[in-house]
């Protein structure tokens, strides 16, 4: 196995310096680790556009906004090493909590407007966790570029943000969602599905693909959201947090789509909450 | 005139990359302008610290909690531009609002604990404000070593532990205050003083200095800052929104001096407010 385990910040920016002093571009991979094909589609694009590639597996305690979702996040550290060595990846940064957060840790970056819809609603507390780790995975390695998954469009929405309002010297680079073959988004809280919820799995983004399809025709947006919400409840999704039409840039709420739009969606299926998005084209 | 007057973050990083190349290091003095003895008694570490000495010069509306501080503000760019030349500084970074502020900007960095005193109580909002904006400087410029005035002592910590807690690479330099010949500590917001006011300001440094004193010998920090602020309120001080002994490192209130320390003061004058500290050595 070629990549290296790196488990300290200090270890880290030695390593990136000898990169940086050879003059070679560094891609960076932020991960919770459980480490799907969706995940090695950043690592695939890191690895096309930089020298270096830099994966990071932090399960972030700041961004979970209840306990036992993050006792229950699938972790294998081992299996994950393994995908990334094969992907080419040069470094697994996987700090422990203390590195993160050492005693004293009292800062905490937040972005607002953005998270004020959505799962800002559905998870207070996340995107002022999402956006405090990020920073800090940013300024400890400084690569060229870094790269999200459009899964989570809001999350690669705010940290883009926050990266150009704090001046963080890096790109943010969103990538497309890997899906199933039947269309299900790749997620690592897909492991909790009993076979049962895996096969109603499917229908969430069947129901985002009609809707964005209608909604790029020229249809109600309210309407459209409405109807597929009915039906997603009638599928077994309980709760449905959203099911809503926004501005692919803005996320702000969008009656009829006249400009790049995405339709999102969040949905319980017994104890497992998904998360997809999809286009919507005018 | 040597030094050269930069307006964006594009081409300060350009300046600043330049020297990176060539291997120079780069201090960096934050600064809201109307210079005096004790901004330049930072230019004057950073020059004999490092290669490169960029000087920031922005009034940062973020930090201000009342819109006619912010108006009365001193300014004098051209004044400051001929210090800075005298100094040795390379650069004055003097960005407009809208280059550190653009349309859409919504990222906040908050420090909690530190901020829940002083200050923090007296100007709400002024923290955030400071964080943010420094977080902003460090990151533009990347430096190696950024320097800041003991006079704001509060402010010092605070930014201390926001470069340590999001991982920015740059040290945190603490300058001791720099002070008229009668103790009273340079700030630009003297030269609001009337001469009467001027000949009072003086007695806030020789109360900060007997308390001190006391607290070093053992005395109830208590007794001591009760009967210190009593003075001051008979001098013509008042508001005086605190006068108070806490711990040097975490700005804890402090019964009895066991370990460094600092006596802080906040107190207004007509219609100047000024804050000063000194050190208590146990």
């Amino acid at each position: 196995m070629s990549i290296q385990t790196v488990r300290t910040v200090a270890d880290l920016r030695a390593v990136v310096g000898r990169w940086r002093q050879a003059g070679e571009t560094v891609g960076l991979v932020p991960t919770m680790g459980a480490l799907h094909d969706g995940h090695l589609a950043l690592v695939h694009r890191a690895r096309a556009d930089c020298a270096r590639v830099v994966v990071s597996l932090f399960v972030n305690p700041k961004q979970f906004n209840q306990a036992n979702d993050l006792a229950q996040y699938p972790r294998d550290e081992d299996a994950d090493r393994a995908k990334l060595d094969a992907a080419s990846a040069d470094i697994l940064f996987a700090p422990a909590a203390d590195q993160m957060y050492p005693d004293g840790f009292s800062t905490a970056v937040a972005v607002g407007g953005l998270t004020s819809s959505m799962e800002g609603i559905a998870r207070p507390g996340h995107f002022g966790g999402v956006a405090t780790v990020v920073s800090k995975l940013l300024l400890q390695t400084l690569p060229d570029r870094a790269y999200f998954g459009e899964k989570d469009y809001q999350q690669l929405v705010v940290v883009r943000r926050m990266t150009v309002d704090l001046d963080i010297p890096s790109e943010i680079v969103g990538i497309e969602t890997v899906r199933e073959s039947d269309g299900l988004a790749m997620a690592s809280r897909n492991v909790h599905l009993t076979p049962e919820q895996r096969a109603v799995a499917p229908t969430l983004h069947a129901e985002l693909s009609q809707a964005a399809s209608e909604a790029a025709q020229g249809g109600d947006c309210g309407e459209i959201c409405a109807a597929a919400l009915a039906r997603l409840k009638q599928a077994g999704f309980d709760p449905i947090d959203y099911f809503e039409i926004r501005d692919a840039e803005t996320l702000d709420a969008v009656t009829r789509v006249r400009r790049p739009a995405r339709v999102f969606v969040a949905a319980t299926l017994g104890a497992t909450r998904l998360i997809d998005n999809v286009a919507v084209k005018p």
